[in-house]
């Protein structure tokens, strides 16, 4: 296997074997089976390619708010190249996702438990929404907006989500805006409110 | 929306609509935020990003051999272009989810419930094993032969698996070598056995 | 040249030719030199491959509100497959072109006159600013919120935008966020205020 | 195999299933094992994946002037999606295959028989060149200009290319440069040469 | 040429050179005409791009068991990001070269010398069969399984292959599911077997 | 942010950082925002993405002869892995950018000053122009010969072009065929001319 090859290479040689391994990713997908991450134990067997840090979930009380646990290539850098990655979210109840997007990849959330309101926005600014009920599945197209709620405010919810990419990212609709330092100004046109409109959204999201 | 402009003109125009529509793929990425699929109904609303197929595992018993459902590109047209689906797989005890490869998509499968033991091999012939817990996540890279097995015989296992395409694909080991017509002389060649041998392995695959 | 043999059999055979030429595209790029949009002359010649949607602008005077024209894949269909496009954007003294993203290409976005104050935030809430003058040419990653603002009040900006995908897309933040029908009770939340703080945005943005 | 299925369907549909059909093209490869052109026999077997081109070779005689035969989309219609491409090139002593641009591929020339010399000119307008012998591989990586001379004049060279692509495409320099209309004032300006002597290229090549 | 650039630069600085110049394929395809190997000569030249491994076939007796040469990443690495590759099949008669996937391409194969029998099964498990003479090219599609069989018993077939990856990858089903240590459990359940005809096959295989 | 987080590991451990940031590139697109260049000060802000280059050329005159200024990833390399890139061009009366190729990318040109003739030949041969005039935008597909031609001797134009890569590449062919050590022999027999013309075109070009 060429990728276990390379990382001996590498405990030799450091950064000449870098230099021929990474410049393997000039293909769309990975040249190889898989990518052994610096730093993996010399001998590379099953544990490489799993990962355990769901485990804390089994037989936890749920959260007192809302909670991704995710593994992406950050935290399972074995991911890196299989161009997929999976999420658990729990929602107390009447808990919100807020409004966000992810840059690389659309998201197929599985409700496993309690129910959810969803709501995805297109590029036309046309809204989307969905109760989903436990089992139902909801896709979220790539790059748009979107959110959960759970209305029951005494039900907890749980789901798991799939991302098509090892690193979806997120971008924090309310934190990206509001909680940053972009102008009061800019906000305040943007938004065409008042600048003491944008200040009581800043500061009420900690900033 | 883009695509739902376009679906309105395919009542209209058939198949002129068509050729502009699907033009549009010619980019790596879809070049609008989703694809309406032909013959979904003209008010496109939340219905259409949702998938209900799961929602008969609600409350039922556990099947009594290995089972798969599946939300991908035929049980859920929507995925179209959105590079992700999604199985949920169920073990009763002692059973095996035999030998296969995806040729278009690796797989994470988080273990929900009871405890696996899966393997992966790759192109170089090794193996790699692990037994998974309740909680674990384990990838299988794209396109390696691959495996789980439900060793306890009296508790069923439960997982739901991410794939980085809509449409991974299932190729069968089992029933692609020994439940097609290969002759049986490329078989036994192959296999480095005699004929008896792979007839007998036909016959109990039920070919 | 493939493209305008096909087009022929179009005019001929409408649908059966399309189920040809679209399918083209399975590789990441197009398959052909070009993709001639459906409803084209049936003589192709230069014209094919220029917009003149852009003249427009010249001795025009400067709009009197931020204005965006774009030469994509809705205006200048030829672009099909082939992974770019072109903006014009003009900024009155003190506008904004208001927190957005764009799910489908980065973008690099050249002054060509007056100067503008941008920022970008990444997917760690990070904000990144700077003062453009004449002549700058600044990157705004794809998938990540950014603005632009024409802090003099008294003179135009003009820019030309390059983007990496013929239809990029536009996630203008303050339309999908408080001008769709998003309840009250799921923003509320999310953006940590009240409801009448969000009632008074959305009633600003003309909701 | 799903496109199979859809291949009914299209004799009885048309245009609709064509819409489905080829949209599926969204992700970067085909979301299905592979694409059955457009009237195709209704029974798909072996024969819609062989091609019977390249028997007209066999025991005929050796050109007299440098020849292609191709297995490309063109030719051979169910390597759409397949990303791979194939031709056989026949030089007899003495002969060029001159200057050209493959767009959509690299090139590996296997030379079966005779010699070649070869040559490769880079981005910086450096020139690669190698004799090669019976038996030598040589690439020609994506979109270089590149060229093959048997420089033997008594010795015909035979060579089967792999291209990665279904249709590489090809920019013959000669003819695309001074074969078409291109008019003599842009030519002699680029060339830094006199009009008399671009009219004189032109007329050798037949414009 | 910018990465003959970059080779001068590995020699200098080692690492530093290598983040700068494997970051460059970030894009689908290389973002340079091609990527010097680490450990190549000083001076780039045409051997560069040579691959003199096949010479040994040239006036050698025919092998006496199917023998694979293979052109790819790993014997020729200036492949590496020119997504193509080659292999010469050497058939004694009577030969079979057993059922196997290339995870990472579809493969053209070109029969220079004699006839085989070729078979692929699809992901719906049917087989398409197809008796080759000299001349034809026969398409694997990417990720299915299968085989070449060379009836004639006294006649050696000779062939060329052409992959749309550097690095396609061969997943040997015999070997990577009966000559590794999956268990004899497994097997026997996947192929509805009794453990003593797995351990004969194993046997068989070598394991 | 991850590439930011990776500079600072950079800065300590040089080679190793190198590995594990490349690998990122495994997917089609990147897997982080952006990917800060080797050598970038410590601190990342504003400045890594913003181009100044092109500020030279604000109240400058016009120069004497065709002149290209670029902002791709050889100059702007925070654009690495972006996949657009941008070019200035000065078109004195009467200049001609000669016959050209980009081998990676599609341009967008748009003219903002003055008039051009501009033409583009496909892989048939077949030649495309068009007479541009201010305000027009002109597309060159990928890979395809083109040139831009100022008419009028006595007023320059002034456009400036959109690439869908960070690094489209650029084969200029009068330098790429006339300008090399391409043998006399192999030129003369492709343009179908004698050497004596074959020389005075290299003499003209400066080889």
């Amino acid at each position: 296997m060429a990728s276990r090859f390379e990382f001996i290479i590498f405990s030799m040689t450091l950064s000449f074997a870098a230099i021929f391994h990474m410049a393997m990713a000039g293909d769309p997908d990975i040249l190889s089976d898989f990518i052994v991450p610096l730093g993996s134990p010399p001998v590379v067997d099953g544990n490489l390619f799993t990962f355990t840090g769901m485990r804390q979930l089994v037989g936890a009380p749920p959260p007192d708010k809302f909670k991704v646990l995710k593994a992406s290539l950050a935290e399972f850098p074995i991911l890196n190249g299989q161009s997929v990655s999976m999420a658990v979210l729990q929602y107390p109840g009447g808990s919100v996702n807020p409004p966000h997007t992810h840059p690389r990849a659309s998201e197929l959330l599985f409700l496993l438990d309690g129910s959810l309101q969803v709501g995805i926005v297109d590029t036309t600014n046309k809204l989307y929404t969905q109760t989903l009920q436990e089992g139902d599945i909801f896709v979220f197209p790539k790059g748009l907006v979107h959110f959960q709620y759970n209305v029951d405010a005494n039900k907890p919810a749980f789901a798991v989500s799939a991302f098509g990419s090892a690193n979806a990212g997120t971008v924090s609709i309310p934190n990206a805006v509001f909680n940053t330092s972009i102008s009061d100004a800019v906000l305040a046109t943007s938004f065409k409110t008042d600048v003491s409109t944008i200040q009581k959204l800043k500061a009420g999201l900690g900033h």
